[in-house]
C-alpha cells in the first residue's frame, strides 16, 4: 500500500501562489517556529516576576473580511509577493501565576512576523479554561500524596495484585462558582498478568476525589451509590470487598479468553495509479472539489474555502461542540457531563492514525502542531487522514427496451480524525462525493463509562454490562457549524416543508396533491427537525437563479431528528448546553463565534455567548452572511454487546450538507461519474423492440 | 477479479443434508423442470376448451408449522432421506380465457411431485392481477392500431425524426370498479442520431391512452395539463408544436455533450484468498451468520431462517411493498401511483447484474426462474449478487496511558438486487455485519418521471429539470416485513422510550436523570416512529434472560421517522395504501400474509387484506409468533441535479434490524473483528506512565 506522508506539521503555502512561495497561506497552521516565537513573545512581555503556565498556542484565523479579500484574489490567480496579507497571528492561552492561589487565565494574540503581542485579554475568574495534561498529572500526584485519598482507598479490600487507576475528568457544573476543580473516576487494575494494557474499567471504585486544581489539594472525596432499583438514590451496600464480584473484560488480543476469528479473509483496497486527489500544503483538490484543511486544538480538523467546479459552496465547516450528559439522577452524577471540545479539546485528543486500520487504500496523512506543558511546540503526527472510498452505485439506468445498462460507482473522499477521551473514542469524518454532496459522519466507539453496582442488582439508570459494572445511560449531543458561501457570502436560509393539502374541487379534487412550502428565515432563530413534514434546510443565494428551474441556487440538508437534551430544562446540565435544546440555529456571522456551547464550558453553570445568545441578537439573516448550526446526537442506553469495547455500528450519519441545488454541477457530474466505472461492459440486447411503439418482447420488460 | 457464478437457477439442496442430496430444500426456488411440470398440470386440468394466459409460476412456501419442524431437524443434523418433507408446491397464476370479455383470473397450487393440482382459487373480479409483459406488448400494439390514438398523435407537430415511445403504466385507482385497464405515458424519441438508446424522457407528450386490457381496445385518451402555477388545474397552452421548447437529456456516454471525467483513478477491491462466505445452493454462511436466500417474482430476494452463531434471529425477512404516489393534484395524475411490488413485481423487474459496476470484490451471483408469457420457465441470470465490503472502523480503543491502540475494520456482507421500472431504478441491499447487525438499504436512482410544461412556466407541483420537462413531486413509501424468531418463535415486541423525568427531591434532585420506559405490545397494533423519545422497537424473547444484564434477549431497531403518505386521508391514493399511514405495524403471524398493501394492488380502490386489516384482528401478540412491519420512505421533490439521471446519494438506510441484544454475540465478536484488521501494527509508547496513578506525561493524554 503506497503512502504519501507529510513529515512536518507546517503546511506549506499554496502552490497556486508560486510567486509568493515563501509566505505561509493565511489558513496554514502555525509552524513550530512560529508557535515558539509566540511563546517567547509572551514570556518576554509578562517578564520574570511571574510564572507562565502555557495551555495552547495556535493560529488565530484572520477576520472574514480580510481573509475573503485574500481568497478572492487567490481564486482569480492575482496573488503575488506584493499582495497584502492578513496579519499572521498566534493565539496564546496561558495562566499568569503569582503563587498557588493567584492564577490569572489570559489570552493573547502575537503577530509572529513583528513578534509583538497585539492583543491581551485577562479572562474573568467566573470562567475556567479547558483542562490540560499537566493538570491531569498534578491530579494524579495529588491523589497519591493526599491523606484523605489514601484513607478512602484503605477502606476497600482490593484483591491481591490490583492497583488503583484514576481517569481525571472535568468537574462538571454544580451551579455554584467554585474554585477551579478537577475530579477523577477511580478503578483498579489487575497487574498479575504483567500486561499494562489489562483493562481496568471492569473494576470501578465507588469514590470520586475532587482536587483544587491550583492548590493541588484534594478537598473532598465523593461517595458513589452502588445500589440498584430497590435502593433509589441510597448508596446501597458499599461493601469493603467492592471488587470481589467484578470480572475481567479484556479486549487486547493476547489477553482474550477465546481465540480470534480465523475466517475473515483479507479485503484489500488497491489504487494502482495512486489517489485521485492532489494535496499541496493544506490545499486539497479532488473531483471538482477544492478546499483547505485546518486544525485547531479545540476543533480538530476544520474545512475552509470549499469550492466545487470553481464555485463557492462553504466558507468554513467545523465540529463546534459535543456534550455527554449522563442520565443517572444520583448525585454527584449530575456533574458527570463532559464537553469534549470545550473542556478537553478534540484536536488535543486526536489519535496518531495508522495504516490499514484507520483507513484503507492510498492514504495521505496530515500532522498538527500542539503545545507542550512548557509552551514549546510539538508535532503530533498523522492526526488527520485523507483517503478515497467506494460507496456503492452512484447512479444507474437500464433502458428496458434495449437492456442497455449504464451504471457508475459513487466515489467518496474522506477527511477523518479520531479522538480518545479516556474510555471513549469518536471517529469524525467529512465525506465528499462526486455528486456534490458533503456528509459529516460521527461514530462513537471505545469503552462505555461504568460505575460499581452491588452483586445481583439491576438499575433503572443503565445496564449491567459485566458483573459489578453498571454502564450508565447517557446522550451524545454534537453541534456542527456550517458557514455557507453559496456562490457568495450573502445567502438566505429557506425552510422547506412538504405539507398535505385540503380536498378542494378547484385545487385538489382527488386529494392527491401536496404543497411544498418555502419559508425564508429573516431573523436569527432556532427551529427543530421535522421529518414528518420533510423539513429541508436550504442555503440559497437569492441573487443567483438556476437557469433551468428558475429558482435560486442552493445547498440543502435534511436535519436528523435525533433526540435532544433529556435532562430537565431547569437542570444545570441543560442550562450548560442550550445548543442541545434545538436542532437548527440560524445566526448572523460574527468573527470568532465558533462555540455552540460558549467559549468556556469547563465548570460552566450556564451556556455563555453560545449559539443561543447569538440567536438572541435578533439580527437580520436574510440575504446576509449567515451561519447554520446543526445539533444532532444519540441517546445511548448501553447494551451488553457494548462491552468490553462497543462496536461503532450505531453511527450517526448526519447529512449536514447533502446535495447541491446548482444546475450545472450534476449535469456535468453524471457523465463524470461514468469514468469511475472502469470498463463496465455495457449490456446490449438484440434489437427486438418495435420502433416508436414502446415496450419490446423481453420477458423482463416492466412498468 | 475472480468470480464464482452459479449457472443454473435451480438452487441445490443444502449440503448439511448429505444423505438427502437428491431432494431440493423446501426453500429452494422451483427448478425449471418443476415449474414446467406445474404449467403442464394446469393445462391438463383446465382442458382444451379454454385458453390459459399464464402470469407467474413460483414456489409456494410451506406453512410455517411444517417448515419450522423441518428446519429444526435440519439444525440438529437429523435430516435424512426418510425425513418427511413439506409438500413441494408450485403456485400458478393465470387467466382462464373464454373469449375477450371473459377472463377468469385463477391461482392454483400444484404438487410438483404428484403433479396434481391440489388447490384452486378463482379470484373475485373486483381484484386485478399484476401486469405482465405480454399485456405491455398488447398495449403498444393496440395504440398503433387505434384510430383514437392516431388522431391524438396527429394533433401534434412532432419535430422531424421523432417517433412516439410509450411507457405502459398500471391504470392506478379511480375509486370505481372498472374493467381491467392499462394506461401509458407517451414520449417522443429523437431517432436522428441512429442511437436507439437516445433518451426519450426529455420529450413528454401531454396525453395518456387508456386500454381495456382484455379487449385490447383503446377506450380513451386522457389529456394532460401543461400549465404552470398561473394556470391552476387548467390545461395551459397545449400547443401543436408541443416539443419545440424541449431539449435533449442524454446520459449514455457516447451521446454526452461533454467529455467524461478523466481524473478518477481506479479503486480496486481485491480479495486474494477469495471471499469469507460459503454458499451451498441457497444456503449462505458468513461470520457466524447462516441463512437462506429465496427469490419470488413479486418480492425479489427474500431471506429465511437467519441464524447467528447457532442461535435463531429471524424466520423470514422481505420487502413487502412500495408505493409511489405523485403529488400533482391535476387529474388524471391522481391515478399516477405505482405499487411496484403488487402491480409489477420486484422479482420480475430485477436487473441482470454485471461485474465491477453493480458491486466490487469477489462476487457470487444467483439466478432466478421466471415465467414466459406462454407459461414456460426461463432463467433470469445474475439477478442477486452477494459480496463483502468494508465499512470503515468496526471498533477502536486507545489506552492513553500506553498509547496502545486496538482497532478493527467493520466487514459487511451484502445481498443485493436492483430493479428497473421504466424510468426508475431501485437498489435493494440486505447488509449483514460482524457485530450481529442487519440493515436494509434502499437507493433510488434512474430517471425522474416528467410531464410536459409550457415554455417559461414554473409549477408548484414539481421542478422544471429540463426545458419543457416538469419532474413532478412524489413519494416513495416502502414496507419491510420482519418475521422475527429471536431464540425461538414466541417473541414479544417491546416499545422502549427514553423520557425526561420531573425534578424531585427524592428521585431526581438535580434534574439530570431520565427514564427508560418499556411497553410490551400485547395486542396487534400500529404506532409511529418517535425520534424525540428515541423510540426503539425491541423484539424480545421473554422466556430467555441475558445472563449478564438479567433482561430478556432481544433484537432492536430504531424506526426511521420518514414522512408518511401526504395524500389526503380520504383520497384514493391514501385508501389504497393504508400501510403508508404508520411506521410500525405489529401483527400475529399468518401463513401467506406477506403483503402490506394487500395481495391485489393493481387498480385497487382500497387496501384489502393488507397490514391494516391484519392489525384489525386485534390478536394477542405477547409471547406469540409475531410479525413486525416497518414503513419508511422519502419525499422526493426533484432537483435539477436529478436530471438526466439522478444520483443515488439520497439513500434511505433503514436500520431495519440493528444490533443484537444477546450477550454472547458481541463478547465473542469483538476479538473476532480483530482478525479482519490484517496485521495492524499496534502502537506502543515508552513506558512512561506511573503505575496505578492514572495519567502519564504524554502531551496527548486527555480526558
Amino acid at each position: 500500500m503506497s503512502v504519501d506522508k507529510v513529515t512536518t506539521g507546517h503546511m506549506r503555502p499554496d502552490g497556486s501562489e508560486a510567486s509568493s512561495g515563501s509566505f505561509p497561506h493565511p489558513l496554514d497552521q502555525l509552524s513550530i517556529s512560529e508557535a515558539n516565537l509566540a511563546r517567547q513573545a509572551i514570556l518576554t512581555a509578562r517578564g520574570t516576576a511571574v510564572t507562565i503556565h502555557f495551555r495552547s498556542i495556535f493560529l488565530e484565523e484572520p477576520p472574514k473580511k480580510e481573509l475573503s479579500k485574500f481568497l478572492d484574489l487567490e481564486h482569480s490567480g492575482r496573488v503575488t509577493a506584493q499582495t497584502p496579507r492578513p496579519a499572521r497571528l498566534a493565539k496564546v492561552q496561558y495562566d499568569v501565576v503569582r503563587g498557588d492561589k493567584n492564577h490569572e487565565y489570559t489570552e493573547s494574540c502575537v503577530d509572529v512576523v513583528s513578534r509583538k503581542e497585539v492583543q491581551k485579554r485577562i479572562v474573568d475568574k467566573v470562567h475556567h479554561a479547558s483542562l490540560t495534561t499537566h493538570e491531569f498529572k498534578a491530579f494524579s500526584e495529588a491523589c497519591i500524596a493526599s491523606p484523605l485519598y489514601k484513607k478512602a482507598i484503605a477502606e476497600f479490600d482490593l484483591p491481591d495484585g490490583f492497583v488503583v487507576t484514576i481517569d481525571p475528568w472535568p468537574y462538571g457544573g454544580d451551579g455554584k462558582t467554585v474554585p477551579r476543580y478537577t475530579q477523577g473516576l477511580c478503578f483498579a487494575r489487575d497487574t498479575r498478568s504483567g500486561n499494562e494494557d489489562s483493562n481496568h474499567y471492569p473494576y470501578p471504585l465507588p469514590i470520586i476525589p475532587v482536587m483544587d486544581t491550583y492548590s493541588h489539594e484534594i478537598v473532598r472525596i465523593d461517595r458513589l451509590a452502588t445500589g440498584g432499583k430497590e435502593d433509589g438514590l441510597a448508596y446501597g451496600t458499599h461493601k469493603k470487598n467492592v471488587l470481589d464480584h467484578c470480572s475481567p473484560g479484556e479486549y487486547i488480543p493476547e489477553m482474550l479468553s477465546q481465540p480470534l476469528r480465523t475466517d475473515v479473509k483479507p479485503l484489500n483496497v488497491v489504487q494502482p495509479d495512486g489517489p485521485s486527489f492532489q494535496v499541496n500544503g493544506n490545499l486539497i483538490e479532488w473531483q471538482k472539489w477544492r478546499f483547505r484543511v485546518g486544525f485547531s486544538p479545540r476543533e480538530g480538523a476544520t474545512l475552509h474555502d470549499v469550492h466545487y467546479d470553481g464555485r463557492s459552496v462553504l466558507y468554513r465547516l467545523s465540529l463546534s461542540e459535543m456534550t455527554v450528559p449522563y442520565g443517572d439522577p444520583r448525585p454527584p452524577f449530575h456533574r458527570k457531563q463532559a464537553f469534549d471540545f470545550g473542556d478537553a479539546g478534540a484536536g488535543r485528543a486526536a489519535n496518531n492514525l495508522s495504516l490499514g486500520c484507520d483507513c484503507l487504500g492510498v492514504i495521505k496523512y496530515f500532522d498538527a502542531v500542539l503545545t507542550e506543558p512548557d509552551g514549546t511546540a510539538s508535532l503530533a503526527e498523522n492526526v488527520i487522514c485523507l483517503h478515497e472510498q467506494d460507496n456503492g452505485i452512484g447512479w444507474k439506468h437500464t433502458n428496458y427496451r434495449t437492456q442497455r445498462a449504464v451504471v457508475t460507482r459513487l466515489r467518496e473522499l474522506v477527511v477523518q480524525f479520531i479522538i480518545t477521551l479516556a474510555n471513549y473514542e469518536y471517529i469524525f469524518a467529512y465525506k465528499f462525493d462526486q455528486a456534490g454532496g458533503i456528509t459529516i459522519e460521527t461514530r462513537a466507539t471505545g469503552i462505555v463509562s461504568v460505575v460499581n453496582i452491588d452483586p445481583g442488582k439491576m438499575s433503572p439508570w443503565g445496564n449491567v454490562v459485566s458483573s459489578g459494572a453498571l454502564a450508565q445511560n447517557h446522550q451524545h449531543l454534537f453541534c456542527v457549524r456550517i458557514d455557507p458561501a453559496v456562490d457568495g457570502h450573502k445567502n438566505t436560509v429557506v425552510a422547506e416543508e412538504s405539507l398535505p393539502m385540503p380536498l378542494s374541487k378547484e385545487l385538489n379534487p382527488y386529494g392527491s396533491g401536496y404543497e411544498v412550502r418555502q419559508t425564508p428565515i429573516k431573523t436569527s432563530q432556532f427551529f427543530d427537525a421535522s421529518p414528518m413534514t420533510n423539513l429541508t434546510v436550504k442555503m440559497t443565494n437569492p441573487s443567483k437563479l438556476n437557469p433551468v428551474s428558475g429558482k435560486p441556487v442552493s445547498y440543502k440538508f435534511i436535519p436528523t431528528a435525533s433526540q435532544l437534551m433529556l435532562a430537565h430544562p431547569e437542570s444545570i446540565m441543560a442550562k450548560r448546553a442550550q445548543f442541545a435544546q434545538h436542532h437548527i440555529w440560524i445566526t448572523k456571522h460574527k468573527d470568532n463565534e465558533f462555540w455552540a456551547g460558549g467559549e468556556f464550558t469547563n465548570q460552566s453553570s450556564t451556556e455563555t455567548d453560545g449559539v443561543a445568545d447569538a440567536v438572541a441578537r435578533q439580527e437580520n439573516v436574510e440575504n446576509e452572511d449567515v451561519v447554520v448550526w446543526n445539533t444532532f446526537g444519540l441517546t445511548h442506553n448501553p447494551r451488553t454487546e457494548d462491552w468490553p469495547v462497543m462496536p461503532a455500528d450505531f453511527f450517526i450519519a448526519n447529512p449536514a450538507i447533502d446535495v447541491p441545488g446548482v444546475k450545472d454541477m450534476a449535469s456535468q457530474l453524471a457523465p463524470g461519474d461514468k469514468a469511475c466505472c472502469g470498463g463496465v461492459e455495457v449490456q446490449k440486447a438484440p434489437e427486438s423492440h418495435m420502433q416508436g411503439t414502446g415496450p419490446d418482447l423481453d420477458p423482463k420488460s416492466k412498468l
